[in-house]
């Protein structure tokens, strides 16, 4: 049987992530890596692995599978993702989720137009998350959703640090407050402030000396970000930071309570939870799980924009069907 | 929009839980009881319930949408589901695990003959935690999977329980051992044998003058059931078991663990889990999600029998596709 040949469009840290992903899926091969930088200037891990230029991109057309968009949402994934829809199957995680109808709109209208398949917003949030919150509140429709980050890196809040006036270097970890975690855990359906659920610590480098009270104020001040927040700010050595800072970690739980019964007395908790070491490479790993339910949609005549609420279970797997229901149901 | 009509078979716990289920969703409605007792005998929850005797089943052909079958795996559904399928859409949570194939094979062809669809092994063993083994296998197809029931009362354990000479009644919980479930959280792929998974605690009610300490003895003994587990007995009085002992909680875990990375050198740890006051209520509010699910494909055109592996999330919700990428992904 032929491999499901993949394409990676971004080599970063998600590119990265996808080009490991197709690796330790057997029945997946890495077709290329295609790059906005000069090609010449990346070393892929893997060994002999093809690099192109991506304005070369439509010279591919026909000759791999899928290709998965590496690119940030903010400003990479509501272009890229409609314009390579057009002439390839693709995948993307775009997960800026106010902007997801007008996203969907988009790559559903381009995909179509080129006869492709695309999913959007695929990863763990949106992703598995997502499934999960779905799954849970159609089980218990009278009931309470719950979602908590972290421990984790926030690329986002870490960045908005680093644009403060003598900062060197930080990294930014969400952290769910454990007793708003344990109250929901035992179906007391709290209700829950922003501030409640989440605190934020930061690790910053300041340049030698900077003003470390105003750049912690600045820091614990910032509207949306931390404003919301209880924020903790410790000030370390940039070598601290790289030692002990140097990962991408993150997670989270997705829970849901709710009641049955005719009075609806009857309680239950229904709780998902991930521990990541490494938020690129986990989502790397979903992503290439449903590039391959997304070929094989497509082989069966399905186009347009999908995500991941329409995707049956049995179409991520490589094993028979035969095999799943004797094995895993 | 007419609601969806749903048929129950059998009116034992799971059925009572099925009836709760369908007043519980705002787009679904009880069409009647199916019974082999008398049905003057039987008293509905539900003020004005029909309730017909199952021989007259054929009657009302054409007249529900689905038929939810609330039968026992071990000689009810093996007959009932196959037979029914040919004449109507329905839905069973037939658990047998090792049985499965043999099951889908006949049921398959019964509801193929008839034209219908047919659903089976929905609930959360098989169900809810097969669906979660297999995303997670998926994303994570280099690592190991752990499955962890209780703590909970089975039935067949403590139907076992009974059937011992001098036992009045009895109550049998399942309970997964701490340290075990810390181990795999953790990280650690530990090697688990039975016994080092779960627990067993039993509440016997023993004759006046009963010999508890052969009771016990041959509780503990019993192979499959007891031998490979470190069991407690407990014998209390029949007060006390239906004072303290009344309810049927269940749940349980469900683990992935595994790495990513280009040397596999990336942990991560995926974790979902259920904590139910009562097992026939939760199964039941998901086979009336997938009850949902099965009418709707049944109306695409789709045929023969399926498993939960092969339903989008998306069909178990009564919400427009539209609401649920903008509220849930």
């Amino acid at each position: 049987m032929s491999k499901i040949k993949i394409a990676i469009i971004g080599y970063g840290n998600l590119g990265k992530g996808v080009e490991c992903a197709i690796k330790n899926n057997d029945d997946t091969e890495l077709y290329g890596i295609f790059t906005r930088r000069d090609p010449a200037s990346l070393s892929p891990l893997t060994e002999g692995a093809s690099v192109f230029s991506v304005n070369s991109i439509l010279e591919h057309k026909g000759k791999f599978d899928i290709a998965v968009i590496c690119g940030g949402s903010a400003t990479d994934l509501p272009v890229q993702t409609p314009a390579f829809a057009e002439n390839f199957n693709v995948i993307d995680s775009f997960d800026t989720h106010a902007n997801i109808p007008l996203h969907f709109k988009n790559v559903d209208e381009a995909a179509k137009k080129g006869g492709n398949i695309a999913v959007i917003s695929v990863g763990w949030d949106p992703g598995m998350f997502s499934i999960n919150r779905l799954y849970s509140e159609c089980i218990l429709p009278d009931g309470n959703s719950y979602t908590f980050w972290g421990k984790g890196i926030s690329q986002g809040h870490s960045d908005a640090i680093r644009r403060i006036e003598g900062v060197v270097d930080a990294r930014q970890y969400t952290i769910p407050v454990e007793s708003a975690l344990s109250a929901v855990r035992e179906g007391k359906n709290p209700e829950l402030s922003t501030r409640e659920k989440h605190t934020r610590e930061c690790f910053v480098v300041a340049e030698e000396g900077a003003d470390k009270e105003r750049i912690a104020s600045e820091i614990k001040n910032m509207p949306n970000y931390f404003a919301d927040y209880d924020t903790t700010v410790h000030f370390i050595t940039l070598e601290e930071l790289k030692k002990n800072h140097g990962g991408i970690p993150h997670g989270g739980f997705v829970f849901r309570t709710g009641t049955t019964g005719f009075d609806n007395s009857t309680k239950h908790v229904i709780e998902y939870s991930l521990k990541l070491e490494s938020n690129p490479e986990f989502t790397s790993s979903v992503l290439v799980a449903f590039a391959r339910a997304a070929v094989k949609l497509h082989s069966e005549g399905v186009t347009g924009c999908k995500t991941v609420f329409d995707i049956p279970p049995s179409y991520l797997s490589s094993k028979p069907y035969d095999e799943l229901i004797a094995t895993m149901l």
